[in-house]
């Protein structure tokens, strides 16, 4: 296995300990194949290495991590974003079709190319930034078809880019029109769909949706169940508009991660941080919903919950595709300082997917990393709309 | 001269009437050298043509106008960013050199490559979304030999990309350090410096910042007495942080625009109206500083004021380099509709800088003009973060 050197560099380890960041002044990277070897200043490599890369004076990152995506989904909705600022009432949105059952309609029409095109679109935006590892939920099929097909093109994401794909089903995000007024018969279906789903190697984790507008506790414990049952980890959109118990719920059956909270009390947050979740912040959805109810991050500190920072990239609710304005917002919205704000799309996403192999530069971890031309690391999250990747290295390739 | 067409593309040619966004579906241009000859239905197409491009059913919009810039300066302050949300007071940042104080000693120390070579890079970015003119301000360096430093930086911008620049003197931007308490005297050298860079040909417009904490309307006035006499354009930063009457003292100077205004009041947006002043919306300063005092969007509407939309790219309050992202936050924050948006980044924009020549694709304008991957407009402004420009074309030129 050849043995590659990164010189010229400062690398942001991501390590938690005593210098901000883990930070290495000029620093060095060992890459052995696909992993990581050795990490630390330059002067004290231990080891000949077979190729020598100039960093150029570059700051270098973990690969950033979007924990949490419904990046595969048919149309968009632009016109019903237009509709809405000139002053089109909701009832007129959902006469013209408006709504998520626009996109579980358009989701349904189309056919695996158009999905993954449509997809992959997004997908470069995400990984021109420097993400190697994306979450992606299903959630807008809501019939067994449907949602293999979406998770099938999740699936396929990894084929066509630098990056590595979680899926995670998420049946049990919305009622779909054929169920109306019967929840809970939806909710059989979805425990219908998961064993199947999982036979074919489309599901890392459960995820659903607990809220008023969404499914209660009770529906959303009868999933969790299923879940545990079929070995897989949890996941829960909790407490995005009112305190409804979820995080709870969710820290019961070991939770990787509780997203959203808004609401989040003291309770969950004692709830969360006993079972280990994660807290994933998503502050696009709080931008673009215009919410005025920031979560709770004092509490959520006090607690020791670790905080990661994703898109949400959806179509209704936060059509977002820079994960470097996420960590922005992240700060100027919800007050994270850009080293937790950073965390949160390193170390701390890594953990709100349960994998224990990346967000951090150390040995063993697998080498994604992304070569930054900046001065700082705080300089990731303070730009807008400025892109400084330089060059990403995926499980030891450049690309 | 040769005469071009483009062809298979929807024109949203931002021309007022009957259509939204001046739309023309199966639409074609006729291009002449850098001019449009001719726009319309591309089965009406008066003329033969020597060359067809196939814009393969992209939606095409006239180029984005940035209208309001603070782009060259030295530094950056993600440190002070970072301070701050670490927890630092005010005090302490200014004591480790914060405020745009720090701005100015970088600006001032930095040669004109260096600020050429930081400038680009922002340029870039604001170029790669389809940006073809872009106003930049001087300010940062408060002082004769700085002042023209910057301008000419900017001046020079466009050797280097294909974008058009405009310049403008905002000497009365902040009090430097060396005129501390002595406000009125640096008035004095804004008045001397005027001519001095207007002789050079480094001026096109003067603008000053009429606030509390900067320049009170007496000492704006000056300025902009100054500038009548040069024949010199204004333009005003005012009422930002409170009605001041900013707005009202430029109308009477027939300022081409007044830019900020979130305390903007009934009397102010009259004189504007009357003036034919736009206002130019700062969403990524307002986002930024979390203000919470929207500007009144209906009364400007009402008094049939234009409105503009435009990043504001500076270091200490609006560190953004997304024009379209700012076209998403004028929606998001300040409720525009997505054509009052997309108008508020070409045809406003332009009247903004006292250009009749671009901003709306019609006959004798300049052929500068962006190709984007979307079915509608409003996906322009709907989408955080992505960049669906697929080509520019500027002054005829296919860039
Ligand atoms: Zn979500
Ligand atoms: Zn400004």
């Amino acid at each position: 296995m050849s043995r590659e050197l990164w010189v010229n560099c400062r690398a942001a380890t991501m390590v938690p300990g005593e210098a901000p960041y883990g930070l290495v002044d000029d620093a060095a990277i060992v890459v052995e194949g696909s992993r990581i070897a050795w990490v630390g200043p330059r002067a004290s490599v231990p080891v000949a290495c077979d190729t020598v890369h100039d960093a150029q004076g570059a700051l270098i990152t973990p690969g950033l991590i979007d924990c949490h995506t419904h990046l595969v989904y048919g149309g968009d909705r632009a016109h019903e974003f237009e509709l809405r600022l000139n002053g089109a009432t909701y009832e007129e949105i959902a006469r013209a079709g408006g709504g998520i059952a626009s996109t579980v309609a358009a989701t349904r029409a189309a056919d695996e190319a158009t999905l993954l095109d449509a997809s992959l679109g997004r997908l470069r935006d995400l990984v021109a930034e420097g993400v190697t590892t994306i979450e992606v939920k299903s959630g807008y099929g809501l019939a067994l078809e449907h949602e293999r097909k979406c998770l099938r093109v999740a699936r396929s994401l990894a084929q066509h880019a630098p990056v590595d794909v979680r899926t995670t089903f998420l049946g049990a995000h919305a009622l779909p029109p054929e169920f109306a007024g019967r929840a809970d018969d939806y909710i059989d279906e979805v425990l219908r769909m998961l064993p199947l789903l999982q036979q074919d190697g489309l599901v890392d984790a459960v995820d659903a949706f607990c809220e008023r507008i969404a499914f209660s506790t009770a529906q959303t414990e009868r999933v969790f169940e299923a879940a545990r049952a079929a070995g897989l980890p949890v996941k829960l959109h909790a407490e995005q508009l009112s305190d409804s118990g979820g995080a709870a719920l969710a820290a019961r059956f070991g939770a990787l991660s509780c997203d959203h909270l808004e609401w989040l009390g003291e309770e969950g947050a004692q709830a969360m941080a006993r079972a280990g979740s994660v807290a994933v912040l998503l502050p696009g959805a709080f931008y673009f919903l215009r919410e005025t109810r920031l979560p709770p991050i004092e509490l959520l500190r006090r607690h020791g919950v670790p905080l990661a920072v994703s898109t949400d990239c959806n179509p209704g609710s936060s059509p977002c595709t820079s994960l470097l304005l996420m960590l922005n917002m992240a700060c100027t919205l919800f007050r994270l300082t850009p080293e937790e704000a950073l965390a949160g799309a390193t170390r701390n996403a890594a953990r709100a997917l349960g994998l224990q192999d990346r967000g951090v530069l150390a040995p063993g971890m697998r080498a994604d990393f992304v070569l930054w031309d900046v001065q700082r690391p705080a300089q990731l999250a303070y730009a807008i709309g400025a892109n400084p990747r330089r060059q990403t290295v995926f499980a030891g390739q450049p690309t």
